[in-house]
């Protein structure tokens, strides 16, 4: 079965860990294919040509794109292992808009301070961020994951949160989550990175601090 | 079931019309609750406290937000009535593939050329428009509709490319769309609007053009 399903990624990449982490919960076999994102292979060009991006999806030759409806087809195609998403329309609608929330709101709030230049404007573009996870931390009232007790299809979504809040952290040099102001959340974080689908499939912590220094020096020093 | 199925929308906003055809398409009677945008309801801020937006479908007391989300919702909820997603999971990977990359790329793109100031800077946004719509057109190659032989929900998505696209060309008396490049796309549009799930619940012309010209004068004036 290795050979049917194939999964264009970057070893870091959080949108292709999503999909990592849910073949690993569905404990489908695949295989691995690592880009080099600046120099994309003919294969990712001719799989993902509107946007040229990772991840991609073969499966059985065919491509499928976009992290989030990758998701939800690994979960339609193999329906008989733990499912990812709620069955009722209405939990499962709830899973689609927080996921929607944390794509277009909360990870572009947190990225923003990361990306700002300089100790003041990084305080700033806290705010929205803060406001934002005071929303996700709402959400996990009565739970232990977003899926209830266990990992779905949000929390996947929100993956990245729990292992790349603290590298940001260090690389900015700001705090950017109080565990005291997000108990729900901070409690989370230490159980979806327990988790052994999740635990053995982290990137390395020292090489994404390396990463995000780079990145972060290059933004601290280009122009807008 | 009337009073079960409550629909807040505008008159005018595309998001909201998805919504409305998805409905009649569906044959799922609703009361339509027309918010003025410029003064929300109590109602509407309680039910999308975190986008204060509309739509909201509100379905046995329970808000469903999101346009995308909703008609995810309505699909699984009305099931025995005819479907708007397709039923095998790649097809309905590609639809929700292709319904994201109108919201994410195809509406903003057409919009920035509204929004733009100035013959020439609409003219360089005119740029990758055209190339989404491209895309879009290849994707209707051998089909009368996106999702075949009828209406289905990249059609609803895509559906105020239907009706607004020449409203927009009058406002900003600018050409947009050539009919001869994009015969398919054309023809499209002429089948969406004379479906009666749509023609009977489009919005009235005039109004639509009194309303962007008005929104028109607004960005040409104003500075960014």
């Amino acid at each position: 079965m290795a050979d049917e399903v194939k999964l264009y990624r970057t070893w870091s990449s959080p949108y292709g860990l999503r999909i990592v982490w849910a073949m690993h919960i569905k404990g489908i076999e695949y295989e691995n294919v690592f880009e080099d994102l600046s120099q994309k292979s003919p294969q990712l060009l001719q799989y993902n040509p509107v946007h040229k991006k990772i991840p991609v999806l073969v499966h059985k030759g065919k491509p499928i794109c976009e992290s989030l409806v990758i998701l939800e087809y690994i979960d339609e195609t193999w329906k008989e292992t733990t499912p990812l998403l709620p069955q009722d329309p209405y939990e499962k609608a709830m899973a689609r808009f927080w996921a929607k929330f944390v794509d277009d709101k909360l990870l572009p709030s947190v990225t923003s301070v990361f990306t700002e230049k300089g100790y003041e404007a990084k305080k700033e573009a806290l705010v929205p961020a803060v406001q934002n996870l005071e929303l996700i931390e709402e959400q996990l009232k009565g739970k232990k994951f977003f899926g209830g007790e266990s990992i779905g299809y949000v929390d996947l979504v929100l993956g990245w949160m729990a292992f790349l809040l603290d590298v940001f952290e260090e690389v900015i040099d700001l705090k950017l989550f109080d565990a005291h102001k997000f108990p729900l959340l901070s409690g989370w974080m230490k159980n979806f990175c327990d988790a052994p689908a999740i635990k053995q499939h982290l990137p390395p912590r020292d090489r994404l601090v390396t990463k995000y220094q780079l990145l972060h020096e290059k933004y601290q020093t280009t122009s807008n």
